[in-house]
């Protein structure tokens, strides 16, 4: 698969027109970049520096995105293996969408991977189309959740008016057997970590147990109650705070 | 440099007879290992898979551990450039020793760059030779805090009785004006994390504003009170839990 990649990140680049080589010297080096923003060092960024765009690019379509997913699975999975479950119905994992459950890598594509702006707009109008594919490694997790029977909550800063194209768009990718979805009410005016932490507080005052948490950005697992155990996903193409 | 790198890890390998290729595939993928390690998606573990000694080794003896720490520390001194301080003198940043402001690197080379379980005796009689390096990019953020009037507070798991050498080492680096160093009491039985969090407790109880906390270990910057912003260095070589 990989050297599949290089063609079509060159004929991307010519599509929309920007530059960026791939693991790039001149300015930052792409990969300690990278390696920051998944180490929660790099913070409240607007975009992928331009002259990383290449190296996000081959990060994401070659197979070191994928690769990279599956480890943080399989750490969960074994995670999932070593507990002990109580029986009774109350053990839930706290599942984000965008970038973990749901990939938006074919909208991404056509936004320099990143490296253009974001575009509320745009993305919406994507999002609507409910057309997203599984993130196959979080399927296997999720699947793996079923049947041991710890429920699932899918909890996301995705607002109330996108419920029917999101929750659309999880059955067709073969996501189903859920506990809630729960997404941003309208007026909500708070951060994603306050809305996602108040989240998780009802879910322990309703009597659940967090056994885990699992997202593509730092403002999905910080925040108490985090839960007994947080995954961090790779995303090089955004940031939320 | 990175060219001379790959027969030097090749002399430790002969000299250290174990084995390891650079990114190994058969089994673990190596650089999502890491990736996974820095993101705190890895823990517990006892040691570098022996599959990736060598890429561990390449990492750090090549140009790669010093651009992560570079990238982490550029992070570090825009922050600092970005908060207005408050010229009180109450304003601390916390600094963990080991990979942090000195390098056991020379140690552990010896030790497969953490293939080889961890042997705390030999550890120890390294670290009483107090001839462990600075690490040079956190020299650049030690001077610069010094420099603005930030505070600075070393605070390590290392214990009471190696003070001298401790002291020793860091001076002899060049390391010096801080506020206090602080080491874990012989008779402590908690853990790093009850350890450090404890101890920044008594600084705010002390008036200090913890304005940042940097480490290599997620152990030294999780735990309330964490400080303002957090900083993780790159380990790939151990884990303290």
């Amino acid at each position: 698969m990989e050297e599949a990649v290089a063609p079509m990140i060159h004929a991307l680049r010519l599509l929309l027109g920007s530059g960026g080589q791939l693991g790039s010297r001149a300015g930052v080096a792409c990969d300690s970049w990278r390696l920051g923003v998944e180490a929660h060092n790099v913070r409240d960024r607007k975009t992928v520096p331009a002259s990383c765009e290449g190296y996000v690019g081959h990060c994401m379509l070659g197979g070191h995105y994928h690769r990279d997913s599956k480890l943080v699975i399989d750490q969960a999975i074994s995670y999932i293996d070593s507990i002990k479950l109580s029986g009774n119905g109350k053990e839930v994992l706290v599942f984000d969408i965008d970038e973990t459950t749901l990939s938006n890598l074919p909208y991404y594509a056509t936004q320099g991977f990143g490296a253009t702006p974001y575009n509320w707009m745009s993305f919406q109008e994507y999002a609507r189309q409910a057309s997203a594919p599984a993130l196959p490694e979080t399927k296997r997790l999720y699947n793996k959740l079923l049947s041991v029977g710890i429920k699932l909550v899918i909890l996301t800063g995705r607002r109330e008016v996108q419920r029917t194209a999101t929750v659309t768009n999880l059955r067709r990718q073969g996501f189903s057997g859920w506990m809630t979805v729960l997404l941003k009410p309208a007026d909500f005016k708070g951060s994603t970590v306050t809305f996602k932490s108040s989240e998780r507080q009802k879910l322990l005052d309703a009597g659940y147990i967090i056994v885990g948490n699992i997202g593509d950005q730092w403002s999905d697992i910080l925040g108490t109650p985090e839960g007994a155990r947080t995954f961090k996903l790779p995303d090089p193409m955004y940031y939320i705070g």
